[in-house]
């Protein structure tokens, strides 16, 4: 079998399962097309009607009602009928294979299946197999890839920055394990953002070799330095054993994210958090809902791009099946 | 802070967490809206557009079909964009706060939160802390307020009496932790009703002072009398041991409303019960489904109700935009 | 009280709960409509205006994610609002019964019930109670019926064999417990198929004098000679011990489908099965997977009659409304 690519035979893409290998001018109509759908959120009023007569199936595994509704609300504003299916894949419902349900629902006409697995490559075994006028979109997997997140990410930093070039753009926490700061940085480097700090306990980090372009530190105060996009990465219990953090408390003090913190980075730094906040562990309180923060405009930006995404891939099909 | 309003600053209503407060005047105007919806829907054809481009989210903690179905349907009907979360706002999903849940909801552009939580104060809570384009409707909360079930009560007695006035309503059965009761007199209160009797075992009457006006009664037969509307109440078992009636059969003995009691009443007067019922513990089923019995109308009133206040607030939010 | 009768008093087809008694014209007047159905899906696009401004409730309280979803796209395609409510109609919420559900869904004027529940009986028994308005369709009932399953096989083996006068369909396996034979061999008499086999091991063959006309064989290959047509039962594991097959490997050597033994059957013989397939039990994978089998194209069909029976339903309602 050929190596998986996201791209269909006339170049153009058909999933969307990571940004890697994705070029800036592919990233830039889908920031802009997200924009376009910015305003028309705004205005309220009718769909559009980019998916109209198409059908998206949301498949999520893990709970997960933040992603699930934004791609749910996505699709609806497209005119899109969607089907929720509490379903996960890898574990064989009623002993039927992973394919088997995916071509079923297929056969039904689903155009569009937004998949978040508990297993990984699930996601991209659905992509690898589906007939070529279906298209897959991850909702999220394992710490492997979020590209939605990650196109979120940027679009909510170029509102905010006007550009990448010259930006530093701190991104703490589990880096190891966190889907959000791997697409985040994919995003970044394909948009030729200036400097990517991942800022973070040793044991947090990513291989050796991963991430590469981007800098290390352990400290969080010589992580935040001049920093003009903080992101701040929610931590699990679990990894801060792992990290040799004995509790919540301990870490915050160290990785915590407070004003005085933030004052290390540039006067007009903003805020990133991808959600669900541990208030008190990651972020402080008063900081996540201060003047720097554009969180919930990361919320606002997410319905926009799966918008962005969902509108582009249908375009594809359309004109593959005209 | 200053202390809730469910109104906005200019005066229009903007939130529906309880009856209590609102003047006649709104509570006329939403019942005629509802009658107009009733015909809307008996025509069936396409839908409203009043809530074409909106977003309804419905948040149902307790399980509660009938009721999250009826809003649903309601929002549908109008054209809305609607998502089902199956979420117990005040149990902090993966320790998310209430308000980040609302507010990353909101932030995906939600319009309208229907909210039934366990936690009595939830609802005004999020009321309070909602953007001003965002209106809050409670889908019944604990024993103190159902408001859209007082308004579909309401509605039910104004189609088959025309009028308020001269009226003998009894309500019967667990006033005490009822939020149905509660919010019936607040909007037969309001409407000028001639005479409310609670009717009910010493136990479950509510605290001296509260439902001021409306006169008590332990027995049934004289809580009957001569009434024009007799509102039956679903009683849970808990609350017969605390009312010292050792069983079901027993409570049907002293309250439940057979067609002989039903005789104490005027000939006319029609049934009511906001379901779903205990047949044969607070209602006989030739009674229930007998002549006199209003309650499926009760149901149907109850989506156009829903109808017309969501198309009530969605009209202030539109005007507020433009 | 009359017997039950799936028509209304002018004749016409009201609800589907089985195909027993249907007429040949009225089967294949519900074929063409799905043709018309297929061809719509396959030109996407806008919906069918079929159920616009009507309500499908979709009441299924066996897990049941493909038929489900099934007809949830079809009644979204024809425009219809649609809720899924996830309850036991038998098991009575809240001491619910199940007319006050079904009486409280059809107040808030739901005119479809699709309905499938544990205990055989429940969905006849609510057709027998609903208003004259409203439909019920049946969405496959324990061991009994599933009559769209059944339009769905007939549809399909129409599209390869052109007609069924001179057909021989062989259907494989648990023929005792199975709806899907039980509704496919009802079309498949009612169409006039040339003849019909069952095959299977003794114990989970039909009782003498049920499924009449067809014939009997306990050998698969016999059974498999010279068929147009073999339809694949799934096999549940607690049916192998009835029928004294120790396990799933020796239900397949005596019964599983493979290239070799198809090779009994025509060369141009089609494979069909209801799914989920149990593969390597029932059915080879080459064989699920091979050039002869129709299995997604039988589930791409059965969005297509789901869509044909409500919309015949639906036409048959608003020529009453009207």
């Amino acid at each position: 079998m050929e190596p998986f690519s996201q791209f269909a035979a006339d170049g153009r893409l058909r999933h969307l399962i990571t940004l890697e290998g994705l070029e800036p001018e592919l990233l830039r109509e889908l920031l802009a097309r997200a924009e376009h759908f910015l305003r028309v959120m705004e205005q309220g009023g009718d769909h559009g009607p980019e998916l109209a007569g198409l059908t998206v199936a949301n498949m999520f595994s893990e709970p997960s009602t933040r992603t699930r509704a934004s791609f749910e609300l996505a699709a609806l504003r497209l005119g899109a009928d969607v089907i929720n299916l509490d379903v996960m894949l890898s574990s064989r419902v009623k002993g039927e294979s992973i394919l088997d349900t995916i071509y079923t629902l297929q056969a039904m006409k689903v155009d569009f299946f937004i998949i978040r697995d508990a297993q990984p490559g699930v996601t991209q075994y659905v992509a690898e197999h589906v007939d070529p006028t279906v298209s897959v979109v991850s909702g999220g997997e394992s710490s492997l890839t979020h590209p939605t997140q990650g196109l979120l990410d940027a679009l909510t930093i170029l509102q905010y920055k006007g550009g990448f070039r010259d930006l530093v753009v701190s991104i703490v926490g589990d880096i190891r394990h966190s889907r959000v700061a791997r697409s985040a940085w994919q995003a970044l480097s394909i948009l030729g953002t200036g400097e990517v700090r991942l800022v973070g306990p040793a044991e947090l980090m990513p291989e050796e070799g991963d991430f590469p372009g981007a800098s290390r530190h352990e400290e969080l105060d010589s992580g935040l330095d001049h920093a003009d996009v903080v992101m701040m990465l929610r931590i699990q219990n679990e990894r801060m054993e792992q990290a040799r953090v004995p509790d919540a408390d301990r870490y915050f003090d160290r990785y915590g994210l407070t004003a005085e913190r933030l004052r290390r980075a540039r006067p007009e730094a903003i805020v990133m958090h991808p959600g669900p906040m541990n208030r008190g562990v990651e972020i402080a309180s008063d900081v996540a809902d201060g003047p720097q923060s554009v969180i919930r405009r990361q919320v606002t930006n997410g319905v926009a791009v799966r918008m962005a995404v969902l509108a582009h891939l249908a375009a594809r099909a359309r004109e593959r099946a005209a």
